[in-house]
């Protein structure tokens, strides 16, 4: 493969060098009492939502880490040689698993009876420590996640020099990986790009040629998005400049999904600019489908409904969560979740299948963008 | 898409007017005292190792569903629903999810306060019924499952239509889907298919070009393998004539992975000349790698030891089951869990990575092959 040179190479080792220097110098200087380095506060209470921006951000929070106290010397080792290992791999253009960077590092260090990892937990706290200190995310540190989604549809890809026809791929479609920020888009006809929360509705839409007759690209993202998906759908809606539908179950679980897509998650609160899209729209479904296209015999009973004295649980539980979120309270975001807590049922996307197979295809789907029956 | 024509749409078209008919002359004679399907025992009970296929196969054991048991009738209704409905699917040369078939066959039987299905357990389970009735895998019956794995090489496969060039994917890979059968290789260049257990070791051979230069297909199948990439493998080892080498770690989780591909697996008897491969090998790790490439420091200790008077858990529990099974009971492979069980512990295929990230894909598995360095 040729060299992986992502955008954000630069400064990435910029980020890198400048976490060094800082070390550095604290060891340098006479005055300077101990080392450390600060990191921003990753946790809920300095995660807040950017009405702005329409999406979740960090606040002004730090940690510091200080390695002379004895129980974080350790910690200190593994932290510069994590960081040394990432800058020798952005530098050289190769990309590497977190396990194999923690193999790579596993060694006994010379003279002392102490390995400098005894577990991969360790060297994976570390990255994340990297990451929070130097504000450069896992895939910018050219460490790779598992891969997870399919995409189908009139877009041609470049990948590391190889031009991929995503609307020549038959019914398996292009296996999305977790570092995408070297896709190039060689051609786009699509007019819109249709996210699917299920990898049976991919198929279902695939076959009916969704993708051919409604000109769109398809991106299944399995279940929960993985970080290259979110990632590809930000780059898709920027550079290309789709508009993204967001097709999920009707479920706490399935807005939830709708959620981080559009707005980040907490934990990678600090990213949310590259993999966050707020102008996504959820295209269904909505607890108004149920009797709009006549699915309530095949809904679903809600599980986790209060019991005397005990709260909710399951999907009663999720719902309070989700609804209960910052970002979630609008008018018609608390509508839908009131509207299912009352009629205590959840609808699935494959639940459209009692019309016809077809029916999400040739009528649902395009009924719902003509007429713009949205949520947002 | 173009029709979704089967191999097997014929036989299976016959296996289900078969299963019909049965049922039908069975009600229209009236010294039938009631009607009956049978089907294979599925348990371990009959599964026996072929010594001469080298794979799994069911035994002659049968079990019979009496529908004119009160207790059946409901089930009896149900089945010929479901086998009227993937009679449908293989005469429209469609496909359909196990959840489309519910939710399409769900209904109040009219006149009676009563739903055709409460549940998807129901009607998946009256699927396992057809499918050992028929001897029919849910694939035949146009049935898709979860999609899993991803291919990478020198093979243009044609699905559906669409000419595809496996060596021309980037770093991003081939999704493959749960049903191939409909696959047509056009041109195959490869010398042999390797096959992954991990998605991060697919990454590193791609960025290897493992691919390229040495000739290979690689297959990763993200852990247990699913049902389209048995199949797949299956398809390209007898079509293409190519050898098999199975890659996985050197613990019995990995191992029990080769097992199935290469002799079957229990719950799938049935269809072992479908879905195994006997003369797959395994190319590492093994317990002698450990030595042999100096890894002996990225080694894990096996979990679940018998404490005093116990028996043994995880680890060690799932070395004793799989060199147990009768297709196990080689010298190499006792030998080899043996050796697994003195050193105590398990070795994974990116521990590789503490010699060089390059070390795999340019020593040990060209190695490996050239020495024809095997367990099989």
């Amino acid at each position: 493969m040729p060299k992986k040179d992502l955008e954000n190479d630069e400064g990435t080792l910029d980020r890198l060098k400048h976490l060094g220097k800082t070390l550095k110098r604290q060891l340098g200087d006479p005055d300077s009492d101990n080392l450390t380095i600060e990191t921003k506060v990753r946790s809920r209470s300095n995660v807040h939502y950017d009405e702005d921006e329409e999406r979740l951000e960090l606040g002004e929070s730090y940690s510091e880490r200080k390695f002379l106290n004895i129980s974080h010397a350790r910690k200190f080792m593994q932290t510069t040689l994590v960081a040394n290992k990432t800058k020798e791999l952005v530098e050289s253009g190769r990309t590497a698993s977190i396990r194999e960077v923690y193999y790579q590092l596993k060694h006994s260090v010379p003279g002392l009876d102490e390995n400098t990892f005894e577990d991969q937990d360790e060297s994976n706290n570390v990255v994340v420590d990297i990451e929070t200190a130097t504000g450069a995310i896992r895939e910018d540190l050219h460490l790779f996640a598992e891969p997870k989604g399919t995409l189908f549809g009139p877009v041609v890809i470049n990948d590391s020099g190889d031009s991929i026809d995503c609307m020549n791929m038959g019914t398996s479609g292009l296996s999305i990986p977790s570092i995408v920020d070297h896709y190039e888009f060689e051609e786009c006809e699509a007019d819109f790009l249709l996210v699917v929360e299920t990898a049976a509705m991919v198929n279902r839409l695939v076959e009916e040629d969704f993708h051919k007759e409604q000109n769109a690209i398809i991106l299944g993202t399995g279940g929960q998005p993985a970080r290259g998906a979110r990632r590809l759908i930000n780059i898709m809606h920027n550079r290309l400049d789709l508009p993204v539908y967001v097709f999920t179950d009707g479920d706490p679980w399935g807005y939830y999904i709708y959620s981080v897509l559009k707005s980040g998650s907490m934990s990678l609160a600090f990213q949310s600019d590259r993999l966050a899209t707020p102008d996504a729209k959820l295209i269904g479904m909505t607890m108004e489908d149920i009797e709009e296209y006549g699915l309530e015999h095949v809904t679903e009973d809600l599980k986790g409904k209060p019991e005397d004295g005990g709260g909710p649980t399951k999907d009663y539980k999720r719902i309070h969560d989700v609804m209960d979120y910052e970002w979630m309270q609008t008018e018609q975001w608390q509508k839908q979740f009131q509207k299912m807590l009352d009629k205590g049922v959840r609808v699935e996307q494959q639940a459209l299948a009692a019309n016809s197979l077809e029916f999400v295809a040739n009528d649902y789907l395009p009924q719902k963008i003509e007429n713009e029956n949205f949520l947002d």
